[in-house]
């Protein structure tokens, strides 16, 4: 069969025969994608469940972004959102809409995305289900499923006064590899390829959500929307105010400050504000001993007037709302 | 706050918020809407999971279903592939997208549609999270999760040469209320509302996917792309061929025969080719007692050339393959 035919040459249900064939399928799959439904095991009689899309030109570009990239993004994306509870991702189920014209090898490509971040970030999950529909511009839901293996899920809404503030993965640097793609700084961007690859295939530390539950993480989420608007989040939640130190900030700093002279941005900005990292933001007792993977930047103070202090200084709410702002195209 | 207000103007965030504030929860949730994930109980250890796409344009159109319609639709289609496996519907997660200009009441006409259809088809159920992003057309992916009460999961491929082939819920009136709307005959759509309402809000048997698997259901499935291409799906799956007696649609025919007549189509090419009823389509032992939601329409035989018989002709597979056909927009 050839390399260039199209969804539409082949159909639907054929394309995705075609695609789900390359994908891994989850350990945890007593019955596997084919049937009207998937069925997944549950050991201790609960799992959690997540749902987000990506769509073209809003969350993504494909000149920016390869099929790959676009299947690793999608997974990875939507695994740490089941960490962010404290969960092992065990399953998801991929809703992907595509013009007729895609290349069914496209899609391949975009398994083969799928198949590497599963295997890279969460050993054991897979894809167990999957739909495939038409539509002017490329769309990806994910939703995502994992298990608490027993313990208590961590929520938004469990930090205490007193407790240490921590993150767990990068910061800032998915926001440096967008603006280098945005700068069109060719020379920058092949400079700094390590930044564009956290934008593209950001690689979120799925297993640390599993050690901050097992170290009396208080509470947790997912930085998808920046440091700013997330911990805003998880402080309103809690009923607290989250004090951030800028002195540790300064090692997440360091690691874009060059790339940011490169093309004039300010690496202070990433770092607060740029969102797509998809670290974990959590927050330990004040005498828990921290999982290696995360390390502090601040304390929870009874709740003020602001939801977020950066030292001294009330932080406002930045970061995006990807209706209102078209940050990615700017 | 006005009801003018576009999802645009109030941001995605809030325009969720508000969505999500107008749905049932699930009475399965141990956590709801507004973490990162939320968790949902399995009693048995397992869980089904299953997800479906409808896109503005080839699976709906605004003109023919309300935002209410639209979300009932997107419920009723999905938690029929729960219980095509002989699962009692627990929890969904709706991936929505709209452009920037839809009202927020549209929204909130939608969460009315979603949890009308939970409320009347599978009580207890409940949408546990969502995800708002926008985009040209309105998209709505849904993915709905199932508990299988400690039973075995109903399957395609467990068909036997002998079993009785049977049906619970419409044949052909969804095709038939889809045609009523491509006719534009407005004489003719109000005559036979109850055939355009099937089509606008389906109400599949959900009931009737566990009475099955408690009867001994040998296969099930969704009748979601109409009796000729679904019964060949799950003959092939069970490697055995489907013999339809003509004379036990007659009574599907019987129902939709008038409107027919009154746009000058065919009853019986709705009922055997018209997808959308979401009815459920199962086979049982010859001695077992069939639920009173099941009709019997034929029997089991040998794997013979042509998956599917009606009686001594061979079916042709029709139905849809939404990617190549218009027939929406025929």
């Amino acid at each position: 069969m050839s390399n260039l035919e199209t969804v539409a040459q082949v159909g639907e249900n054929e394309a995705l025969k075609r695609t789900i064939a390359r994908l891994n399928v989850s350990e945890f799959a007593l019955v596997g994608p084919g049937d009207d439904s998937a069925v997944i095991t549950a050991p201790d009689g609960r799992f959690t469940v997540t749902t987000d899309t990506l769509i073209e030109g809003q969350d993504f570009r494909l000149d920016w972004s390869s099929a790959y990239d676009l299947g690793w993004k999608a997974v990875a994306s939507n695994i740490a959102d089941v960490a962010a509870m404290g969960a092992v991702p065990t399953a998801l189920v991929v809703a992907l809409a595509v013009p007729g014209s895609t290349l069914v090898s496209w899609l391949e490509h975009f398994a083969d995305g799928l198949k590497a971040a599963c295997v890279s970030l969460a050993p054991g999950c897979g894809v167990v289900g999957g739909d495939l529909a038409s539509s002017d511009r490329v769309m990806v839901s994910v939703t995502a499923h994992g298990s608490l293996e027993g313990r208590e899920p961590v929520l938004r809404s469990g930090a205490q006064v007193g407790d240490v503030i921590a993150v767990a993965g990068t910061l800032g640097r998915a926001a440096a590899g967008l603006a280098l793609l945005e700068s069109g700084n060719q020379d920058a961007i092949s400079a700094y390829d390590d930044l564009v690859n956290v934008q593209r295939r950001p690689k979120p530390p799925i297993q640390a959500g599993v050690a901050a539950a097992s170290a009396g993480a208080t509470s947790m989420l997912d930085l998808s929307d920046g440091l700013a608007r997330d911990a805003a989040r998880i402080a309103k939640a809690s009923k607290v105010t989250f004090e951030i130190d800028p002195k540790h900030l300064q090692g997440f700093e360091a690691v874009v400050e060059e790339a940011a002279r490169a093309i004039d941005s300010n690496p202070g900005e990433w770092v607060i504000g740029g969102g797509e990292d998809h670290s974990l933001l959590a927050t330990f007792p004040h005498d828990a001993v921290l999982p290696r993977s995360f390390k502090p930047i601040g304390v929870v103070l009874p709740q003020g007037p602001s939801p977020v202090m950066l030292g001294a200084q009330p932080l406002p709410e930045r970061g995006w709302d990807s209706s209102r702002a078209a940050n990615y195209l700017a």
